[in-house]
């Protein structure tokens, strides 16, 4: 049978449990969006601009697995290119699809609108191909083959990759048998490591396994914990990977924060003579400011296709594999136990006491229940994450790698389009939220209803740290009513502004009852820096209390 | 004498006549930042995102010559790209400066936030290489030498370069010495073109002058409106070039619509022997659809550094030269007058009659004062403009061959900065504005009184001219209070929500006595579509009235 590019493309998005896509309309995507309206169980989300359509896509896929992004060309594909540059950097495959003037307009360099003035219609494309896994043009001729070989790509390295789809090409017809490369482990390789690296951690005085983001986003957390519950080994985690290890495993140390912070994960992780290090990128704010002193190059480093163990890399091994096989083949107990001391503090609300970062944070912990999904913005929020303690079943997502503020509020939306059952919680500061903060008017048409807490505290307080002068005059901003900008949008929205920590379970009271989306602006001081980020503070007398 | 790298760019930067630096401060970018803030005569203008924050460079550049846009590495700049890449296509030089890691940094790759996972630190210059003229990675020993070389690029071709510094190098030492390239013609080819020019249009039986916005952007507007007085040839322009001809001039016929409107100059521009077009780009929507027959082979085609006559090519001649030349050494006067037929109505206010896009032009074409600069969002604003009959100095500005929807408001703030004497006048569509909506916060916060108008026509009507079926749902898009919006930014601004003919006099009224920024909403029927935007509609029965 034979259907069209659109539709297969359509059928292949589903294929990757795809039920929501991302974007917005343009002339030259109109075919696509009208395959998307028609056809039954997949349904378009038009977003208020392309950047943030790009960031819910994100959201989506960190959930869901895979995304889908569709923009117009030229204007709309290069507004959401830092979303898709994020994506890149953190592993969260969105395919892009972008609509194309029809290919006779691009053969003859036809001067149509939303192109540049030579009429180069591959200039977006090769300005893609900078971020993004794989990009491809697509024609009549390549366009199935195409589509099925980003399609594996994109599964196979859980990157973003790029489609550019002429007008006409979308309403070609195609074979209708979607073909899928597998993914494979070469069985030899695999044997042999998973051999060595049970051998050495039998050997070892004092192994402990290093946790990071990769291994959800490649999908192994079950049998992460599977393998750490089988062990009993030491466990911490690099705080990309902050919800992948149940915080209720035992042995399980909380987030590496490095040498301020969690001393006994800091210390056991750095005097261990065997760290089996799972996904781990080892970024500057992933690791604190580089504040660690082992060298992966004398462990245990698995990577989501490969395995280097002191320094002897084995290649075509996927994680996945990998983790099934030790959980599968270990015969080892760790006998000791030691017990997880960085967490959360009590806290009893005083009536007229200012709200802080550190309070909010222990707070919350409380409020926070089993599979709620928890989304931390860049810079404050996410440093200030670092302590809490999960119930089994959250998930946080922040973005420690790529960073851009802004990303956060309509990766909230995306997160809640892709689980409908369960509670999003967005934590985001107000400097970071001034970027995107129209897409909650599209959580709000849609019915989404996220607990939404925007920190007001007067600026870009995480730049007041880094720089020279907490007090130049560039990391102010504009001053927002923001508790009635959900009413600016029309929205029905349970909205408030919050100064005190009283206020603040008045609140959390109301929002545990009510039935629509929150919104609530958090007051702190501009200076109000949490534990977990002093260590970043340029000039510390500034911020001394 | 030697200065840092940083305070030599800002020396360049005002040598542009530039006093305003558009963007975001980040943590690679805060040696420029600084240095811009601890500059006399030149002030940091902090935005809400960088998009907005590369429409508001664009907007300055267009007023006032030049414009620069800092921010910072990976998120930052990617933001932009449709910003800058929009200038391109449009001949509006922006310098682009990114603040990058530290030298040591980029040359050991190490993984530091903003990166892709592979520490890949020229992956955004060569994405950006796409869409600027030029773009350079700077270093201790390149930078002055760097920075030189590309301020003469956008100089000479009046598009977008793009420098990455790292932040070491910001504070590097470099002669302080300017060094320009002078921009020349070839003397022998100025005269020879100019003979030849003068020689076609004695000898033609109905010459006319076809201008466009190239014109504007290489400052020859001036000399273009003395050629055409002293020669009295009857002219016309597309819409990109729309305020480059005084209304006033004799044998002006206005802008060119195509066929279907504004037939005089279509009929006098399609029957001419001697087209002498200046700065001309024939896109699709600058030419109502490529609704013209006339051959630019067969005739006279001005460009910004060549000339083509009758197909033989001049290179290396400068349009302001060769115009100036012209301007001088003609000696020729049409003699006949035709009258221009294409203009405003004159209209009435109706008490309960409802407003519609012909209307509104008709009626705000009185209100334009003289050196008021209008901006016409993408779509139906800029179409609609068609008619309008301005007063010598008004300055109107569009994005006609780039077409990114959610530039206006933006570049509106760009325009306001750029001519704090002339009034500032946006009229958007509520689609449009939804994209770049936050920025008339920092309008406000600026204490900038732009008079903006957003025509409330529920969703993308502009969309629902050329698709398949004007009522998809992916042309609704949410609904705003919009005359709420000012508030819940916080701004000092008179807001109202206009729905009649009368209410609209009494909001004009009050607009022309106040001290603020002006935001109004117009509500208009979906439905509506200005006469000089039918052509377009692909189901003309829908929209019949």
């Amino acid at each position: 049978m034979r259907i069209t590019v659109g539709d297969y493309l359509i059928k292949k998005l589903k294929s990757l449990n795809i039920t929501e896509v991302f974007g917005l309309p343009g002339d030259y995507n109109f075919e696509i969006v009208e395959a998307i309206e028609k056809t039954e169980g997949i349904s378009w989300i038009g977003c208020t601009n392309e950047l943030n359509a790009g960031y819910a896509a994100d959201g989506y896929a960190r959930i869901k697995g895979f995304s889908a992004l569709v923009t117009t060309f030229g204007v709309g594909e290069l507004s959401a290119m830092n979303a898709i540059a994020g994506a890149m950097a953190e592993n969260v495959p969105v395919i892009k699809i972008v609509g194309v003037p029809r290919t006779k307009l691009v053969d003859n360099k036809i001067l149509v609108h939303h192109n540049l003035d030579n009429a180069d219609y591959k200039a977006f494309l090769r300005a893609y191909s900078n971020v993004t896994q794989e990009s491809s043009f697509l024609s009549k001729e390549n366009a199935k083959q195409e589509i099925d070989r980003l399609f594996d790509i994109a599964k196979k390295y859980r990157k973003p990759v790029y489609l550019a789809i002429p007008m006409d090409v979308v309403i070609e017809e195609v074979e209708d048998n979607i073909e899928e490369e597998k993914i494979q482990s070469n069985e030899d390789n695999l044997n042999l490591a998973t051999k060595e690296i049970i051998s050495l951690i039998k050997k070892a005085k004092n192994p402990v396994v290093l946790v990071d983001g990769l291994v959800k986003r490649f999908f192994v957390t079950k049998e992460v914990n599977k393998f750490l519950l089988k062990t009993n080994l030491l466990s911490t985690t690099l705080i990309r990977g902050i919800d992948v290890i149940n915080n209720s495993t035992p042995n399980y140390l909380g987030v590496y924060c490095g040498s301020r912070a969690n001393q006994t994960s800091y210390q056991i992780l750095n005097d261990s003579d065997c760290i089996v290090a799972l996904g781990t990128v080892l970024s500057d704010l992933n690791t604190f400011g580089f504040d660690y002193s082992f060298n992966l190059d004398n462990h245990i480093n698995i990577q989501p296709h490969y395995v280097e163990i002191k320094n002897k890399r084995y290649d075509n091994i996927e994680i996945l594999d990998l983790i099934k096989n030790l959980a599968e083949k270990i015969d080892y107990k760790f006998d000791k136990n030691i017990e997880r001391t960085y967490k959360p503090k009590k806290v009893t609300p005083i009536k007229n006491e200012n709200l802080t970062y550190d309070y909010l944070f222990n707070r919350i912990n409380s409020f926070i229940k089993k599979d709620d999904i928890i989304i931390t913005e860049v810079g404050l929020p996410t440093l200030a994450s670092g302590s809490l303690e999960l119930k089994d079943g959250v998930r946080v997502e922040n973005q420690v790698l790529w960073g851009s503020i802004g990303w956060a509020t309509p990766c909230a939306m995306g997160c809640a389009f892709s689980n409908k059952n369960s509670r999003v919680i967005l934590i985001t500061g107000e400097g970071a939220h001034q970027l995107s903060a129209q897409e909650i008017s599209t959580m709000m048409r849609n019915n989404l209803k996220p607990i939404i807490f925007v920190v007001n505290n007067k600026g870009y307080t995480i730049e007041r740290l880094l720089c020279d002068n907490p007090e130049y005059k560039y990391n102010d901003i504009a001053s927002w009513n923001y508790s009635m900008l959900p009413k600016a949008f029309k929205g029905d929205c349970f909205s408030a502004q919050v100064k005190t920590q009283q206020e603040l379970e008045e609140v959390l009271a109301i929002i545990e009852q009510n039935e629509k989306m929150s919104y609530i602006e958090l007051c702190f001081d501009y200076k109000d820096v949490p534990q977990n980020a002093i260590w970043a503070i340029k000039h510390p007398q500034f911020f001394q209390k």
